[in-house]
């Protein structure tokens, strides 16, 4: 009798981060974009024929796969699409996965790359980063059973150029490589191009951040044939239709408006240059970031501290409790507005302490 | 070199059925519906705040799970939220299915099973249907490590009643028993309220069928406290977002609009009944169906035939290659214009064979 209950499967339930629905608050913890979707995205929303959503979504979800192909200069047998990126990397670790050797990536890096090697019972190694935050590809030389970098790396922002993913594939010509490039449109390096020289790089983007589009859930990946065919045919065998309907056509619109798309990173872009300056002015350090998102620490404050500080005043900004990043916070980059926001209270918090 | 390829995963695609976008076809091959979603929920789509997709959607999707409890008249704790129904299987076999012993269903049934069962590498076993097509529930005696039954079972149309569901979890005490309910909402007796006895009955449904959402991706679960917060666990460790905002916003509308999905369902099945007995008068066996869709046969014509005769003048329906069912069609119950064109081409058909 309840036999059934040693069937279950056991779990530690992983726990997405805060997400207040006060409306009040500046909201600078989950790497949100600022800026609404592009108008021409929205404008395919409200002109969506409504009717039709009684039938399934294309399987293949083809349009929407030309429409970023055209976009990265591939073919549409090199894109894969997922619903978000993070199903995207949940199907390319059980496609590509499978070896009995640890995969590699680094310690300091997207959380939930743990989460889905327990998940799907995959061994896994981490790697310190430097003590400078960054990567050192070196580390990536010993031998696995697939790698995952993000580029730029979460939470640091720091980003790495093509001398560093050709090394990493020069290392790694027998495993799978995924470069993880959720935050690549803010001033990161695609290594998309690389794709056609590497069969065994996949990179994989959003259309959470750049695009505005976290609500929709779009994710896509971009590899060689080879890749791809596997990653679907283990998609097919979980859900043919992840992407539905309306995130079809809005992403469609959305990465064909490159006007907006451009205008909206720059904004973000020049915000974030200017807040690195703030910070540093108040003697913060502030990495190099090539994302929507701030890495900092300050030698004279604790970083729980201010968290603290801030949210009581409405500002939340991320804060890990990792013990090698322990005196950080993560903060996203939002309008000028919120930024200024954010500034004036972590001021008065400075002031307090003086 | 090139040693990644032994750790591809080794998949059988599997490839979705015919989906042709051609507008003037007969398309009574998916079980889709013939009418549009509720104004309700079409309104919800255009009055949406297309700007906040810029945030992720609520990561639980609370607002849509206490709609749909509300409906229940169950608690929020007892509903789980997936990406179409597929998607709430899928987590569902992970979550539940951990046993060594093969997990048990029908021989013939939705055909997904067994592709997650490979992917997944669960164990099964298969039971036939009686000459009746009816499944026995005293099949369902042996020890097994889970059951899934879908009520009514696709493609005979077939559904059980209370009494079978009763003895199905006396006999099965100490396994998860799922029953798919993707299609009861046509005129089969929901399970859901037997879940409120049997901690270990998880009964799944969709918005893609009764309630013409299938392009929006809106799969559920109602279960026990104990197999809803596995069901989370396992859900959280693969994908935080599944549902995303516009699907959340119109499925909350819809479920709200009960005198729409009341009407809806009954023109469905009028047209089925009518259907149905034209097509006895025509010779043909129809099963009763309390499903939108009937499953037929004749003794005198081939199935696979009048499948390609139909084909070749745009009405397609479904037939499948499989050995027990060569010689019956599925037929999708579709407008009454839709049927009367269906009705019209067989008529031709037969009238060419005689």
């Amino acid at each position: 009798m309840n036999e059934w209950k040693n069937n279950l499967r056991k779990i530690e339930p992983y726990v997405p981060g805060e997400q207040s629905k006060d409306k009040d608050i500046v909201k600078i913890n989950a790497n949100e974009n600022p800026y609404p979707p592009s108008p021409a995205a929205i404008k395919a929303l409200k002109e969506f024929n409504a009717d039709s959503l009684r039938f399934y979504p294309p399987a293949d979800a083809t349009p929407l796969k030309a429409a970023i192909a055209e976009y990265y200069g591939v073919k549409v047998e090199n894109v894969f699409l997922g619903n978000g990126s993070d199903d995207v990397i949940a199907l390319s670790f059980q496609a590509f996965f499978n070896s009995k050797k640890p995969i590699a990536y680094p310690d300091i890096t997207y959380s939930f790359y743990p989460v889905w090697c327990d998940l799907l019972s995959i061994p896994y190694k981490t790697y310190p980063l430097g003590a400078d935050f960054r990567i050192n590809v070196d580390n990536y030389k010993e031998e696995n059973g697939g790698v995952i970098i993000p580029n730029p790396n979460a939470p640091t922002s720091l980003g790495e150029g093509e001398e560093f993913v050709r090394r990493l594939m020069d290392y790694n010509a027998d495993s799978v490589v995924i470069i993880d490039e959720a935050y690549v449109d803010f001033g990161g390096k695609s290594s998309v191009p690389l794709t056609k020289e590497y069969e065994n790089l996949l990179v994989t983007g959003t259309f959470s951040k750049s695009r505005s589009l976290a609500g929709m859930r779009i994710g896509f990946a971009i590899g060689s044939k080879a890749l791809i065919s596997v990653l679907e045919a283990v998609k097919n065998s979980y859900n043919s239709y992840t992407v539905d309907s309306l995130s079809i056509a809005m992403g469609i619109a959305s990465i064909k408006d490159d006007t907006y798309f451009k205008a909206t990173v720059a904004k973000i872009i020049a915000t974030r240059e200017r807040v690195t300056n703030e910070l540093r002015e108040l003697g913060f350090t502030v990495f190099d970031s090539q994302a929507n998102f701030i890495f900092t620490t300050h030698e004279k404050f604790r970083a729980e501290e201010i968290f603290n500080y801030l949210k009581e005043r409405k500002v939340f900004v991320r804060y890990f409790r990792i013990p090698a990043i322990e005196n950080y916070l993560r903060i996203s980059i939002g309008t000028d507005e919120e930024m200024n926001a954010f500034l004036k209270e972590l001021k008065g918090y400075i002031k307090e302490k003086k």
